[in-house]
C-alpha cells in the first residue's frame, strides 16, 4: 500500500488537537481514564477478524500468533486501566513540617506526579497490535494522562488506519475529545522528525530500529528543549547454558531455542542471537539437535522486504567476519522476496570479544553459538554486549560460586535476568521491566513493558506548604 | 592556588580503582554502607573549624553560610546513612506465577535495583562542601552502592584536597577500600572529558554552568555507549505574586524576597530570577521597598572572578535588551575583583516573551520585575520560561479560578512549587524533588536534592523465576 507523508500542516494539527486536550486529560479522573482505557479494548476485541485478518495480509506473522497478540493487547489496555484505578501509580510521597532551622527543620513536602504533556509515539513494526496504534505505549500514556500523537509503522499502513478508526470511533462514543489519539503517517524519517521537534510534544516513545531510533534521539535532544526519548533500540539477548543444565536434556533445551528463535521469524526484541556453550561434548550434542531443530523449521515471510534485505545483509556480515564458521545456512541472499532461513554460526569467545560486529543485532533468526573454556569467558562476553534487554541464564538455579559471578555479571548489563526459559514473551505485570543498558535502550531506567511504564510520563513535582485545595486535588493540581 | 591538571593516567588510575572497589560495594550490606556515611559525617563535624576557614579563604561565603553548609552536609550524610539503613530504596517488587497461558499466565518476577557502577560526580563552586567531595552527590552514590570519582571544581582546591583527605583516613581508618573515592583535578573541560568518557563509569551527576554541562551531556550522549547524565544547569526561579499577597504586606514581601536574592550572593540554583508583578498600586510599592531592601545590602565578593565576569556581561546583556528599565544598578562593569551590586529591571510581559535573551539565568543577585496584566500574561511569561527547578505562587492559598490556572501552569514547568516563602534554601527530605524540565536539568524525572537522589543510580533489574538464592541476597544479586 501506498505511504503519502502526512504534510507538516497535518503533523501540526494532530499535536495542536493532541495539546488542547491535554490539560483536560491531565486532570481527568481515574474514572474517566479507565473506562476509556476499558473501552478501547472491549472496541478490538469487537473487530477481532478484521483486525487479524488485515494484519496478516500486512505483516505474514499468521493467525495464531496475531491472535495472542490481540488478546495481549486488549489485556494490556485492561491492565492499565485497572492500574488507573488502583492509583498506585499516583500516589503522593509527604514529608510533615518540622519547625526549626534547617537542616533539621523543614516545610510541609508533597510530592506529587504530574502528566508531561502530549506523547509522540512511534509504532514498531514487528507488534502491529501489541506496540503499535493502540499498545503499550498509547495505554500507558494515556493512562498516565498524556494524549497521544502516533506516528504509524509503514509497515501495517491498513491496520493502523483500521485500528485508528476504531479508536475514533470509541472516543465519539463516549465523548471524549478526538485530540487524546492523533496518528500522522510517512515512509521515511521527515514524518518524525517533525514531530520529535514540535515544541508541544512533551516526550517520545519509540520501539524500532537502531539506526532510526538513534536518529530520532539525536533530534530530541538537538531541539531548543530537549525532551525525554524512550526509545527501544536493539538487543542480542545472550543465552548463557552452564553443561549442568544441558547435561541429558541436549534435544528439550535445543527444542525450546529453536521455538524461541522461530517466533516471530526471529524479529522480536528479546530473541536470543547469542548463545553461551562451554566447549564440551554436551555442548556438541546440542549442537547438532539445534541444528537439526531449526532445519526443520519453515518459517513465514519476514516483515518487509526491507527487513528481509538487512537480514540477510546482516548474515553475511556475520559469515564474513573472521573466525566465525557457518552451523545451518550461507550467506547466499534470497533475494528480499524470498521466504527467510534459520541461520546458526559458532566462533570461539576469545573471536567474540574481539570482533565488534558480532556485537550487533542481526534482526531475524539468526543465533551464534559462543564457544567458551572458562566463567572467566562468560563474563568476558556478556562484558563485551555490554547492554541488552536480557540474559537467560540455564543453569544457575543451585547456588555456587560460578552461579553468583554469572548472575552478576548478567545483571550488570541486563533489564531482565531469566532463571531458565527463553527471552521472548515478555509479561504485562507490575514487576516487569523491559528496558536495559545501551543500546537497548535510551533510558535503561524505564521499561516499556507493564505497569511501570506509565512512569516514563508523569513528572514528580514537590509541592512546598501546598495549600488543602490543592492537596483535595489528589496528585492532579494540572 | 594553582591548578595542575590531572593527567590521563591519573584519571585512569582513579577510574580503575573504583571499578576494582565496585563489585564488593554493590554487594555490601546496608550497615556497612551507613556505617561508612555515618563516619563521614562525623569526622567532617571533626573538622568543622579547619573546613570552614578554608572554604571561607577559597569562596568568600562566610562562616555563618559555610557552618550551616557543613551542618546540611553532615545531617544529608547521615540522613542517606538513616535510608540505607531503612531499606526502601531498595525495596523488590514480586508478581506471584500464575499459571496458564499469557497474556494472564506469567512467570515469577522479581523486579530488584541494582546499583550502576562507578559515578563520575562533578562538584558545584557554590556549595563547597553540600554539593562538592563529600556533598549529597557522592554520599547518594555511595548510599546506593556505586563508587564515585569527584571531578573538584577548581574554585575551591584547597578545601576539596583537605575534605578528601579526611575522606581517605576515613575510609583507612574503618579498613573501607580506598577506591570508594576518587578524584581528579583540572581548570578546564578536558578532564572532565577523559573521566565522562571513561568506558568504566557508568552514570555522571553535575551540577554546575549550562554550557559545561551541555558539553559534558553531549561527550555523555556520544560514548560508544551513553550512559546516563545528571545534570542541573541553570535555573530562573520565577516569583509570581498575586496581587492579594502582597496587598498591605510589600515591605514584608520586599525585605523576604531581598533576603532571598542576597543568598550566597545570588549564586544560587533556586535564586529568584524573574518576579511576576501585576500592573497595580501596590506592585509599584512593592517595587520601590525591594529596591531600598536591595540598595541597603552590603554583598560579599563572587565565588571566583570569572563568576563576576559573567554576572557582569549577564547584567550588560540584561540592560541592553530592549524595553528593559532599570530600577537598580547599572551596566557599569565594575572589574572581575570588585564587589558585585544587586540589579533590578523590570519589563512588560510581551516584552519578557518576545525577547529570548530575557530567558536566561544571571547566575548572581539580578531580578528582572516582569509586570503583566492578566492571568493569561502570567501563563505566556511561565511558558517562555519553560523550564525552572522551581516556581514560587504568593497568593494562591485560597482556591480560585486564577489560583487553579497559576498552579496548573507551575506544575507544568517546575520540579517544586512553592506556596509561599522564598525558592532559596532545599530541604533534605523523602518528598523532595530538585530537577525540572530542561534547561533545569538534564533528566526532570529524577532529583539531586533528597533521598530518591539515591534512584538515579539504581537500575531496575527483573529476575524472571528467581532461585531461591538469588532471592535470599535481598536484591544485592550483583
Amino acid at each position: 500500500m501506498q505511504i503519502q507523508d502526512s504534510s507538516p500542516d497535518e503533523i501540526d494539527s494532530a499535536v495542536l488537537a493532541a495539546s488542547q486536550a491535554s490539560s483536560a486529560w491531565a486532570q481527568s479522573s481515574a474514572e474517566d481514564r479507565a473506562r476509556l482505557l476499558q473501552a478501547l479494548a472491549d472496541d478490538l476485541q469487537g473487530h477481532r477478524d478484521a483486525l487479524v485478518d488485515i494484519a496478516d495480509d500486512e505483516t505474514s506473522l499468521g493467525p495464531g500468533r496475531l491472535n495472542s497478540e490481540l488478546d495481549r493487547t486488549i489485556f494490556q489496555l485492561g491492565g492499565f486501566a485497572d492500574h488507573v484505578t488502583a492509583g498506585t501509580a499516583f500516589a503522593a510521597s509527604e514529608d510533615a513540617p518540622i519547625a526549626g532551622a534547617p537542616p533539621r527543620g523543614r516545610p510541609h513536602l508533597v510530592r506529587v506526579r504530574v502528566p508531561v504533556g502530549p506523547v509522540a509515539m512511534f509504532s514498531a513494526s514487528n507488534f502491529p497490535l501489541a506496540f503499535s496504534v493502540l499498545g503499550g505505549d498509547t495505554a500507558s500514556a494515556l493512562a498516565a494522562g498524556c494524549p497521544v500523537v502516533v506516528k504509524a509503522h509503514p509497515g501495517h499502513p491498513r491496520l493502523s488506519r483500521y485500528v485508528f478508526e476504531v479508536a475514533r470511533s470509541t472516543l465519539g462514543r463516549l465523548e471524549y475529545p478526538q485530540g487524546l489519539l492523533g496518528m500522522v503517517e510517512g515512509a521515511g524519517i521527515d514524518v518524525g522528525v517533525r514531530l520529535v521537534r514540535h515544541p508541544d510534544i512533551a516526550a517520545v516513545a519509540f520501539t524500532g530500529s537502531y539506526r532510526g531510533g538513534i536518529a530520532l534521539w539525536e533530534h530530541a535532544n538537538s531541539r531548543p528543549r530537549p525532551i525525554p526519548f524512550y526509545g527501544e533500540l536493539g538487543s542480542i539477548n545472550p543465552v548463557v547454558a552452564m553443561p549442568s543444565a544441558l547435561a541429558n536434556r541436549e534435544e528439550e533445551f535445543a527444542q525450546m531455542l529453536a521455538n524461541s528463535m522461530e517466533f516471530g521469524c526471529g524479529q522480536i526484541c528479546t530473541s536470543p542471537g547469542v548463545l553461551v556453550l562451554f566447549e564440551d561434548d554436551t555442548a556438541d550434542v546440542f549442537e547438532s539437535a539445534l541444528r537439526d531443530a531449526l532445519e526443520a523449521k519453515s518459517l513465514h515471510a519476514m516483515l518487509t522486504p526491507g527487513m528481509k534485505r538487512n537480514f540477510d545483509n546482516g548474515v553475511a556480515r556475520l559469515f564474513d567476519t573472521p573466525g566465525v564458521q557457518a552451523v545451518l545456512g550461507s550467506k547466499v541472499v534470497h533475494g528480499d522476496h524470498m521466504l527467510p532461513k534459520p541461520v546458526l554460526a559458532k566462533t570461539s569467545a576469545r573471536n567474540f570479544v574481539a570482533q565488534p560486529t558480532l556485537h550487533e543485532e542481526i534482526f531475524g533468526p539468526a543465533c551464534l553459538l559462543v564457544r567458551v573454556t572458562s566463567v572467566d569467558e562468560i563474563e568476558d562476553v556478556l562484558r563485551a554486549i555490554g547492554g541488552s534487554l536480557t540474559v537467560t541464564l540455564w543453569g544457575a538455579e543451585a547456588e555456587s560460586a560460578d552461579a553468583q559471578r554469572i548472575t552478576a555479571c548478567a545483571t550488570r548489563i541486563a533489564g531482565r535476568v531469566l532463571f531458565g526459559g527463553v527471552p521472548t514473551g515478555v509479561s504485562v505485570a507490575s514487576s516487569q521491566h523491559h528496558g536495559g543498558p545501551w543500546p537497548a535502550s535510551t533510558q535503561p531506567f524505564t521499561t516499556s513493558v507493564g505497569y511501570d511504564a506509565m512512569n516514563r510520563f508523569l513528572r514528580p513535582v514537590t509541592l512546598q506548604s501546598p495549600p488543602a485545595w490543592v492537596l483535595d486535588r489528589k496528585g492532579r493540581p494540572c
